[in-house]
């Protein structure tokens, strides 16, 4: 559906990096060659279905971000806004900057640096008969809900997936999903919920092992790791 | 709970480690300076509220797995038995081996070397008021269920913990568990959830991040740099 369609990509990009350790915004530390957030930023611009790139990152590092485009020569990204106190709250700076015009909005986590392009076709793709598309890995871990200190359920792991970002909506189901009362909205682990909340179909693509999100400062150390490898 | 009584350990060992592309079973590849499985030996042979061990591995090795127990001093070591086509097969195999005086029983995989001392009595102290303990680490990924392809529920990610081993028992409620149809036995991913689904109440105490499962290449890659960090 995308190649007649208007797309555009949020970039989250807003975290602290608290948990990484850096002296930086998670966004900003080195990976490869360059800097985390580049791989996607380069990920998206170079991907003929997006027309428009919004990123989202720390209040005060709005300027560095858009200096990266720049060097980059992301001709598509087209504004670099401060984020919220949550990663909800963040889309939805973000998402106030796409134009009306957009009939597709993707949301990607910079600390996903290894998304493929390919990838972003497939959520796209699978837009053709849902609200929403998202990647899913199958769980290896027994996952169990737990309720004061006791196991509640054991959800039969087969049904699981683990979600990855890219996420791709129709626009209209994504901003629905965001005009829901702001305690909905900041609670959101991914867009999919909030999208489900609303009464939107999202459909799950097979996700990417490789695409792994960085978190702690082993994830980077691995990441890095990675990164060499491909030269 | 675990001074005054008797506690026994099976050791689950039994898979052939095709996901980690190795030439022999998975609990007899090198991880530092010993194979595998020889890390949850010493751990629950050197655990003083253990007082026996039965080790499950692949038909055919348990003369090597004798041998190994051997090697290490590892006296509790009692019975190095086959397993069966699945986890729950390979545990019922083990649990088959443990005498009838035991009280409490604990389950490990040799797939995660990392354990600590402190786990394994953190989940036989939590006996003192429950069936079954399992360590439970918070999820980073949001979990979704899925049903033909779409998103069925999103589950709140707060409420969700992945389960680690050691998971302990008391002992009645483990062979209750295990004594339920076969089918849904075979079916079981891990021990407590047999135990739930026999009635049983399983606490979950806080797990280890250090705790990894080795499954993939690597997972192993890694879990040989923390072994060769540790000397």
């Amino acid at each position: 559906v995308a190649g007649l369609l208007t797309a555009w990509a949020i970039v989250v990009a807003a975290g602290d990096g608290a948990r990484l350790g850096a002296d930086r915004p998670k966004a900003f530390v080195a990976l490869g060659d360059r800097v985390l957030l580049a791989h996607s930023v380069e990920l998206l611009d170079d991907h003929p279905a997006i027309d428009g790139i919004v990123l989202v990152v720390p209040a005060g590092w709005e300027e560095p971000a858009s200096l990266l485009a720049d060097d980059l020569a992301a001709g598509k990204v087209a504004a670099a806004v401060a984020g919220g106190a949550t990663r909800a709250n963040s889309v939805a700076a973000g998402l106030a900057e796409v134009p009306d015009t957009a009939d597709l909005i993707l949301v990607h986590d910079a600390a996903r640096p290894f998304a493929s392009a390919e990838l972003v076709s497939a959520v796209l793709t699978a837009l053709g008969d849902a609200d929403g598309a998202v990647p899913g890995v199958p769980v290896t871990d027994t996952i169990k809900r737990v309720q004061g200190g006791r196991v509640a359920e054991t959800p039969d792991r087969s049904q699981l997936v683990a979600v990855q970002t890219p996420q791709a909506f129709v626009a209209p189901a994504l901003r629905r999903a965001y005009a829901q009362p702001a305690d909905v909205v900041a609670a959101a682990t991914d867009c999919a919920s909030l999208v489900e909340t609303a009464g939107g179909a999202v459909a799950v693509v097979p996700g990417e092992a490789a695409n792994i999100k960085i978190t702690t400062a082993a994830d980077l150390e691995n990441a890095r790791e990675r990164a060499g490898a491909r030269g």
